[in-house]
């Protein structure tokens, strides 16, 4: 199937939003979306944008059943280890079910590791649910490797009322 | 003890470099390390840094036994949650052992919730290694939740002969 790779504009986040939010429906998570295609169009499309995205999208043609021709993306910025230097890291990447097995996922993520690449990134992060073991299939066939299980490295987080007390700088409660 | 948290320039790179093999050396990583001085000072001074830095320094009469006056550092960076929006990431919290259990830590750390929080962050995310129970410990006592343990996130890496032919879109062996 046709399809290409590109960088997304600020006319892509109605898309956007909406893959966010099937995506997160995959994921069983979509209660936890506050996203919306407005503050996309801000955080990722104003002077200091804060992440970066690619799109895919088929030809007319090839447009899904509810008539999208956008039908996967990539969102990723870039980070930094005080071991290795620059990294890129890949938040999200998606392809709607019923164009999965054509490439376009692995097009994305090679497209997200050349701009890496071309940024002075010596790798690519991400996060994966534990459960969800046909994604990790497809990462480990790209040469992909856990370090939660190999390192033993855990995602720690703080939000809503315990970050408002740090960032207050008073105790917890 | 008297201290002051400040934003890092590049005049302070050579410790930020120093306090960054000392954290590896705790972490048993030290062989990982290949960040150097120079490096930190194209990263994270030029324009457009790949990270913030914050330093921890005492005054000339408290300096450590090796004259060390910068005897704490938090580097971190601005993230992207397409739930949440925007976060930011703590990539190293550090104060040297002389210095630990006097608040120098919780005031990093602190700073650098404010300092998202200025900039419409709403979460503050970190890795932890999962033997490192004490610095757990301290965590949690800020509010601070496990999403690997709890919701199940693992980090996935690509990195060296890997990430290169993904950036160059050439098929793994």
């Amino acid at each position: 199937m046709q399809y290409s790779i590109r960088e997304a504009t600020s006319e892509d986040c109605k898309d956007i939003a909406r893959m966010i939010m099937e995506l997160a429906s995959y994921e069983k998570m979509s209660d936890q979306v506050k996203i919306t295609q407005e503050v996309l169009e801000t955080d990722g499309f104003s002077n200091h944008p804060f992440f970066k995205c690619l799109i895919a999208e088929v030809p007319e043609e090839h447009k899904s059943k509810e008539g999208h021709s956008k039908v996967g993306y990539a969102l990723y910025f870039y980070t930094y280890s005080t071991w290795k230097g620059r990294a890129v890291y890949m938040e999200d990447l998606y392809v709607m079910p019923e164009y999965r097995g054509k490439g376009l996922g692995c097009a994305l993520m090679r497209r997200v590791a050349q701009e890496g690449k071309v940024a002075g990134c010596s790798q690519l992060n991400f996060a994966l649910l534990d459960w969800n073991t046909g994604s990790r299939d497809f990462y480990v066939s790209q040469g992909c490797w856990d370090i939660t299980d190999s390192l033993g490295y855990h995602f720690m987080r703080c939000e809503g009322s315990a970050f408002e007390l740090l960032a207050q700088g008073q105790p917890q409660a």
